[in-house]
């Protein structure tokens, strides 16, 4: 039976899935890696894949396609670039996976073009030819799907949305070195940065956070009615509105998907950010939809493998 | 032997051009009209296109496809939207067309879209993949091609970049009726509006205009020093420059292409324009090339003779 695997890199461990081509997950692995650079570190890998198929009636021959996403660059030919989070030799593990899955087409795939890619094979994109996916974790990610296929890029930078600029009066430094980026207001971290600076403004004690992105207790905070909260929030949806809308007057995609941590909160939010994209947006786009993601942290292992089996 | 026609519809005339399908233009014919809503106006672009391919040894049983521009919106599913600037009902033409060319592919295109096809078929973007079409005329106009194809948006408004929101510190309406868009600063209006006020800013006498789009006579004052149009042409760069630099973090093309009435003066702000858009774009993407496109006035003839072919 064909068998089709997409896997998640992450810094400690991957995640792996073993998928029908029809796209039904059937089993799941967590392979705990290190730095994957070395021969050995390679067979780690793909005796973990191996024993994945193997637990599940299925061998390597099965292998039709095997998808991998990386927290960096991809571009449109598949070439993977710099990856400063992870220590990972892509070309040696990929002649690895080649050997050991000799009949399968192998796929690179930047981590949120691949939750892209996952949520139009199975998620709420399913029926969507053009969509855009923000991805809102530490930072915010994005995967631009036009005419059903994933947009990576000439140089990898398809989709990097974080980096719209959304205020040219920012004074602070993003992680890229530019200044006024959305990520710099509307990520976890920005919205507990915003949520703090806020509180100081305001005089007030911001709650007791578990870290620099919990954005789950200003969410619980707003709920409760702390104003510090409402207007981190209001901030948010107010410059990702404007950058949905910057979007939609170049490829004005059918719908916007919220991934990530902060899609948890997504009904706190769903009618601020609505209204902030319909104030900004070019009239004939004002009835994108703004839906939340649905696959959660299983969308890129979906998109991985459905990229490697159709791209 | 198969042939293929382009119709440019303008507001007093239409443009066609018969095509082989290797994209050879092979004759042109202009034919007047007046509004086209009514069974004699259709006889009038039907007999008009007919003669144009009887004149050159073809027959209406020869087209196997024909495409039309509209100056307004066309969705992905190719339905025609508002067109303010012409008196046109495209469901009738396109009855009409249909009668009279029964073995044609019939498509309607935006024209700045219908310009980016035609600079990927037979013009500077012939081997690119991805690119923008920057279409700078009384307005901006925009075509964005990825993958090959047109992104025209699901309502239409793919590739209006000229509503790219530039300066959210403008307090003058673009015609939109939103404020601080880059065809505000970048259109051949905006470029004369911006000189007319760095003039007065300086009080100095602007040169003689022929009308409020008249960037030649910018141009050329500028080349002979005059400061106020250097200023009129390093805002419209500025802007350009910052406005390409969100694109590429959204779609990161291989290149830009600068058409319409402006890219006359490509040479004078080549250097300027590019060096904007390194100051603003994101890394990976500051290789990305900005170029002239080639075609000229005839690109939207030959893209929608594209479309026809291949939409």
């Amino acid at each position: 039976m064909d068998k089709v695997l997409g896997i998640d890199i992450g810094g400690t461990s991957i995640k792996a899935g073993m998928f029908s081509t029809e796209g039904e997950l059937q089993a799941t692995a967590q392979i705990p890696t290190g730095e994957i650079v070395g021969e050995a570190d390679f067979a780690v890998v793909t005796e973990g894949l191996k024993k994945l198929l193997e637990d599940n009636g299925a061998t390597a021959d099965d292998v039709v396609a095997l998808g991998l996403d990386v927290p960096g660059p991809v571009d449109d030919s598949g070439k993977v670039g710099m990856l400063p989070n992870i220590k990972l030799d892509p070309e040696g593990l990929q002649a690895a996976l080649k050997r050991a899955f000799p009949h399968a087409n192998l796929a690179f795939v930047n981590d949120a073009n691949a939750a892209a890619l996952g949520e139009l094979w199975q998620g709420t994109a399913k029926d969507a030819s053009s969509f855009v996916l923000v991805a809102i974790g530490t930072g915010v990610g994005g995967g631009v799907v036009t005419d059903g296929k994933i947009v990576s890029g000439a140089f990898g930078a398809g989709g990097e949305i974080g980096h719209i600029t959304v205020n040219r009066d920012e004074t602070a430094s993003c992680g890229c070195g530019r200044k006024g980026c959305l990520e710099q207001y509307a990520s976890a971290s920005g919205i507990v940065r915003v949520y703090e600076q806020e509180c100081a403004a305001r005089g007030t004690e911001p709650v007791a956070l578990s870290g620099p992105t919990d954005t789950l207790s200003v969410f619980n905070a707003c709920s409760t009615g702390d104003e510090a909260a409402q207007a981190a929030i209001s901030c948010m949806c107010d410059y990702l509105g404007y950058a949905l809308a910057q979007i939609s007057v170049i490829i004005d995609p059918q719908m916007y998907l919220i991934g990530g941590g902060v899609a948890g909160g997504f009904k706190l939010f769903d009618e601020e950010l609505h209204a902030a994209f319909r104030k900004y947006c070019l009239v004939p786009s004002k009835d994108a939809r703004i839906l939340p993601a649905s696959l959660g942290n299983d969308a890129a292992m979906y998109g991985s493998a459905f990229q490697a089996m159709h791209g």
